[in-house]
């Protein structure tokens, strides 16, 4: 979901934009784009083959994640004989959602059973979608309730070590705003940017900040009831004992809470967002069941794929025992250093290409509560408190307010973050998450404790990391295994400009679709 | 909920988030304030007469919005025998949630029938609910469950008359705060803040504006992803296409956009905000069944209120009988304008008192529509469209995402706007709510249209405005109908620094049932 890697990939491979890098490289390669977009998607019908004479083929889909998944759902609109094979013992891939009961076996060996009230569950891979993701349209076409994601809080925290008491962000974006425009203004005022400005812009842009930073039009930050309250606003004569403040500019400054503020201008993360009503894995659920009985078998582990003129044998284990299944066509949504690790014959240049991504440790934690303390104490209904400590983001329910329990995500980090978590027993990532979170909300972060889970991607068999990132320097790695490879195509968000995306995985099995779909239809 | 009359109030009388103007003139006055938040309320017991000998009174209530339901409550917890009477036919008062069959006559006679299909409602008074606000304790203390108000959404739209096409609040913001951050930044560039920021904070600050406007290291705004994209990023070459600008800044600051953005920094309305499930009025629903049968009486327009040495007489009409009711104690819960018409013998000041509140006009609509275009065509599930368009807001429903039908918000305005639509018949209400909202949003505005509702609330009989304020001239009269008259108590959110929220309706009552029930441990 977030890392400066993967903006670093779009800002350089997407650059302006979009178009920029990118093409420029794939025109060189000879490759023209396409101009397909997600409104674009048609899927394959049975119609399609009525004027052809041609029939739907048999496809093997290695990976049972969200490309896998969507792309035998696809193809299952038109009659394709699909099976999926998913090596772990549950179809979702990343969309991962844990409950009491949930098992889940480290590559160390060390395993985790769910001790999750009835109702209470953390979505340990993909919890939020944008408005514009194409994983809205899954939801409602196999209707599957959503709710709001709560992905910003002005109630929420934000806490830097130094600071003391942690800020919320209501009170924190006042102080910024506020002296923002009154720096502002007073350059204004001042002439200062009279080369940019006319007569009629200064004026605007003067009223602008009067009333966007509330210094009035006097021009001066001195707080603002945005900030919030000690007691709040009531009846006669509570008119709201303010809190403590503002800080001086240069506090404000040096505390460096404004750079916590872009987070919610991202086009991928702005709110409104949403979830599914009960959980994330509602998606490979329902799919599963859409796909048909039968057709998705958990627990096979692919060992080895050959490409032949006309068709695909995968080989595979499944209780110990080796298989074998042959079919027209095959689609490989497994993560690319997966799939980098099984024998195959597209060659070494694939080979090669599949070791090129950008793999990256991301862990998370889920701490149920027996209370609701962040609702009835802290008045905070949701959202997430950004920190610098080694948790980087906590998180708050969206769903089961005023329940009786409920359950945070204790830590989201990636990278040396997520390392030093993964490294530790899970009693020992609770205890460190939870120290570090009574640093922000004190005691009852300890005590109200019922029990915790936790996820470290990279450890996790199969998968073994948060996700796979195209680089600036495997443009070509990223476009060769974007071609089918003889019968075999690969699918996965990490082949897409929504790379850590669940939309990205929904994206790239379209696209794949759509393809293997065209081709069968010509062959 | 929301009035430039109504901030106006609260900045000169809680001038600078609080104490101001009003302590100062309740000083004059010789009246001390209380220090009493929300957070202090006790409520009356059984328990509380244990020591005493005193018995619990009888206490009848004028009015069943919110400020009297809650008053009855709560002394309701400790064995007060309350009987509130209600005038209309339905308790709740301007918490007034429309459904299919929902009746509405207005003052000139003509009536409404809702037509909504089942599940489909608007709430035609308070709507929204904020984290910090009491009345959350009241869902949570009740067993309302609740769910997410789509108070701001990056996806929803502002439209100006002479826009064209309406702009996206993410596409606006991006730009505003783009230009704010180069202007700022090139002023800091050029020294032109030298005397207020340090070498430090000149740092900081531009780090900040480098990520905050995303303009980068070369201080220009240039346009932003954040803008968001005609075509989407997706699949492999699908780096998303840009949207056509950013327009300059001359053009962004003539627009005016960035005059909505401080709504969302608001105390009341930033999100995340709340709603009841199923509607607003569950909470008075609840209330009545927690207050208990019998004592919550519908249809009963009060004539007479006599404050006797040892109790209170009340003459109303029920069903075209006049009736009488005798009680120890009256809680007056009506809007001041309608209490003021009221005989009774409180005398000549608080006769006056209750005339000088300042009643607005305010009106809604809903539209409910066959589909839910503005999911499927515009991507926006949730929030609010903000125009210059005499229909001032238009909201999209915050339930029902994916369903087959839903209701918008077709109008919320307030005051010229509000009396423009009031004075029409329902019908041309209809249609010249939804002449505008195709400027905005197309044909389907009309053509998907199933029924509307709407409420003119200068025009209901018993309430006759959307809500009354106090003012900066009326501080005495709102000082002295805080004090009880006699036996009688005023309360309603006209009567604290939550004026137009449904909490100050609770807040209220709080404070009176706790100084009643002082009064009768101690009588």
């Amino acid at each position: 979901m977030r890392g400066i890697s993967r903006r670093d990939f779009l800002t350089v491979v997407g650059a302006a934009g979009g178009a920029g890098a990118m093409f420029a490289t794939m025109g060189a390669l000879g490759l023209a784009p396409t101009a397909m977009g997600t409104a674009d998607y048609r899927p394959p019908q049975p119609s399609d083959f009525r004027l052809t004479g041609r029939a739907a083929a048999k496809v093997v889909v290695l990976g049972g994640g969200i490309a896998g998944l969507a792309s035998a759902y696809e193809l299952g609109k038109a009659g394709y004989d699909c099976t999926v094979l998913e090596a772990r013992d549950v179809a979702g891939g990343r969309n991962f959602t844990v409950r009491g009961g949930t098992r889940q076996t480290e590559l160390d060996g060390q395993t985790q059973v769910g001790r999750f009230s009835d109702g209470e569950y953390m979505n340990a891979g993909p919890a939020r979608i944008a408005q514009w993701m194409v994983t809205l349209d899954y939801c409602r076409e196999l209707g599957i309730p959503i709710e709001v994601f709560t992905n910003t809080n002005a109630s929420a925290l934000i806490y830097h070590e130094g600071m003391g008491a942690p800020v919320r962000y209501r009170t924190a974006k006042a102080d910024v705003y506020g002296y923002v425009s009154e720096l502002l203004a007073k350059a204004t005022d001042q002439g200062a940017l009279d080369s940019s400005l006319t007569g009629d812009d200064k004026q605007r842009l003067l009223a602008f900040l009067e009333d966007w930073g509330d210094i009035g039009a006097q021009h001066r930050y001195t707080g603002s009831k945005r900030r919030g309250y000690a007691v709040d606003p009531g009846a006669f004569d509570q008119a709201g004992t303010p809190l403590p403040g503002p800080p001086s500019l240069s506090d404000v400054l040096a505390r460096g809470v404004g750079r916590h503020f872009s987070f919610e201008f991202e086009y991928e993360q702005a709110m409104l967002m949403f979830q599914p009503v009960g959980g994330m894995d509602r998606i490979p659920a329902a799919l599963v069941r859409a796909i048909g009985p039968g057709r998705v078998r958990t627990g096979c582990a692919v060992t080895g794929i050959t490409n032949g003129d006309n068709g695909v044998s995968v080989t595979y284990t499944r209780g110990g025992r080796e298989q074998r299944i042959d079919a027209d066509y095959c689609i490989a949504a497994m993560p690319p250093h997966i799939a980098a690790r099984i024998p195959h014959n597209l060659g070494a240049d694939v080979r090669q290409a599949l070791t090129t991504f950008d793999v990256h440790p991301v862990g998370k934690m889920g701490l149920e509560y027996r209370s609701r303390w962040w609702e009835t104490d802290h008045r905070i209904y949701g959202g997430i408190t950004e920190t610098d400590l080694d948790l980087d983001h906590l998180w708050y329910p969206s769903h089961g307010y005023h329940g009786r329990r409920g359950t945070l995500i204790g830590y989201y980090n990636t990278d040396a973050h997520a390392v030093a978590y993964g490294q530790l027993t899970p009693a020992q990532r609770e205890a460190r998450a939870v120290a570090q979170g009574v640093r922000i909300h004190g005691d009852k972060y300890r005590t109200e404790l019922a029990s915790s889970f936790s996820v470290a991607w990279h450890r996790i068999p199969h998968i073994e990391g948060g996700w796979a990132l195209p680089t600036t320097d495997n443009i070509p790695a990223y476009v060769l295994l974007n071609q089918p490879q003889g019968r075999v195509y690969f699918a996965g968000d990490w082949l897409t400009f929504l790379v850590t995306w669940q939309a990205g995985a929904f994206d790239s099995a379209r696209r794949v679709v759509t393809e293997l779909h065209s081709r069968v239809l010509k062959s």
